[in-house]
């Protein structure tokens, strides 16, 4: 069998053999659109993307209305998907009172979020890093059942305070390890993270927290997005977050760039034989439909084809001069 | 001093501590415009791009006017430019006439395109791949005062024969280095290579022919030249070609990304401090003129500014809720 460089072949680097992608779509992608999007149309995107082989969907955020208007109907989007077997659908809250609302839904899998660094964590939530962990701990001792996890924003860099320190990063973690959190998201929440950073950053954190399952959370605001997933698998990273039709970004900044695409991430996967036990079809399909339902996308597979695609049928055919 | 992740910090990849970029926006870029560029337009753009520091710039293609109109007016450009020192005007051919043409205008650095594959290499200039390397002997044989690069085209894909086996490419590539050729351009003409691919191959090539320079030619039609570009610097490649505001693509396929922008390529880099020679600033300003020049581009940094712009004050303010 001729060896054609892309798959079977053994190589030097160190990367895994499956990954797990938790799509955030119908929250991170849908949170910042500017005008509301239907009810029924986010039940659809989610029982849609049931279909695609996730194991954890992240269905809405328990937020102010007032804060994020687009995720005011989250109690409705939760009663009104069709549940699949195997799948978590996992909701983002950002203080007690959205952990409380969650659970009263049914959401058994619950992402806290804060900052890696006060000013952030201010900015988005009026408290600090600190009083954040607190309210974590108010909800591990909340006798409600469900399963806590932590998403680090701005873990590679912050608009106020710049990258923070590892020491930085290791006062909140060495808190939530305390507490017993086994699942923290690294947020690369304005997309200014480089690979070499990723690569560092999440080698020394995984050695540091043995017993933290760490996943990354990218966004493609630089182009990088990636190149950072490729560089977190090196360093032993294995969970990552994506948005179908990589929605997501700035609704401020036109252009700017949302999650890395779900579909891109697959594709990309599935030509390196990395599983990701996730249908490429149904998801394109899927991405297909949420583009047509929002009007945008940012996809390089929804512009380009899946890359086995590449043939003189396909759509490279007129671009080889 | 706190260690920010970012700089400075040793680390367990094999990553250079400088690259070298070929600008090949005035080729690449330019050629598949569905409009003429004027030719005062190019020639400002190469004189623009002349101030970056460039010390190779692929200003033109010496091909039949018919197959690129675009690049009709190579030789009025070669003899416009105003030529700053330390920098190489180079030029891409097809063939000998090409070959010929470009050394009568001065032209010191030739770049001869021929495919990994046959298929491609007929439907892109009506030969086969053997008679194209036989025609580069004709070229090394011409006793022009002409240095001879070569760019390999569908090394990692090619929309006709899918990837090309390694052996096929020793087949190539044997024969070049029993010419004599110094160095060879991988080309990821459709975009499709993954990384991994990138870096098992180049690794592999790296160490076949010790004596040739391979330079890596990214396109990002799938989202994924960046990560291309981490891992073939993690194989050992320290040369790569770009284009100022990311131009190039396909004319058909409206979306379809061109080559990866320079000015992403330079600011990644310097995050990563990883020296390139070139002044962002400069470049940035380039790019603007580009875009402006053309009505489009396809640049991270043109659309959400530098990775250091990153601060209350710059264009991430409003996109970190």
């Amino acid at each position: 069998m001729a060896w054609d460089g892309r798959k079977g072949e053994p190589t030097m680097l160190n990367l895994p053999k499956r990954i797990y992608i938790k799509e955030v779509g119908p929250r991170d992608g849908l949170q910042i659109e500017k005008t509301f999007v239907p009810t029924a149309t986010k039940i659809e995107m989610i029982d849609r993307l049931s279909q695609c082989g996730f194991a954890d969907i992240q269905s809405a955020a328990f937020v102010h209305p007032k804060a994020v208007p687009n995720m005011a109907d989250a109690e409705k989007v939760l009663a009104g998907i069709t549940r699949q077997p195997g799948v978590e659908y996992s909701a983002l809250v950002p203080n007690l009172r959205g952990f409380q609302r969650a659970a009263a839904a049914g959401v058994k899998r619950v992402e806290l979020t804060l900052s890696a660094t006060d000013s952030h964590n201010i900015n988005n939530m009026n408290m600090t890093t600190e009083q954040s962990i607190k309210m974590i701990e108010q909800c591990l001792n909340s006798g409600l059942d469900v399963d806590l996890i932590v998403g680090l924003a701005v873990t590679f860099g912050c608009p106020f305070e710049g990258v923070p320190t590892f020491s930085r990063l290791k006062f909140v973690l060495d808190q939530l390890s305390a507490m017993g959190i086994k699942a923290v998201g690294l947020g690369d929440t304005s997309g200014v993270a480089t690979p070499l950073q990723v690569y560092n950053t999440t080698s020394r954190l995984l050695d540091a927290y043995p017993d933290i399952n760490f996943f990354f959370h990218p966004h493609n605001t630089h182009g990088n997005a990636m190149a950072n997933v490729f560089a977190a698998m090196q360093a032993g990273i294995t969970h990552f977050d994506s948005s179908v039709a990589g929605l997501g970004g700035c609704p401020y900044a036109p252009g700017a760039s949302g999650n890395i695409a779900t579909e891109d991430l697959v594709d990309t996967m599935n030509e390196m034989d990395i599983e990701t036990g996730i249908d490429i079809d149904r998801l394109l399909d899927t991405a297909r439909f949420v583009r047509e339902a929002l009007g945008h996308s940012d996809s390089a597979t929804l512009r380009a084809g899946k890359i086995s695609d590449l043939s003189v049928e396909g759509p490279h055919r007129q671009c080889n001069r």
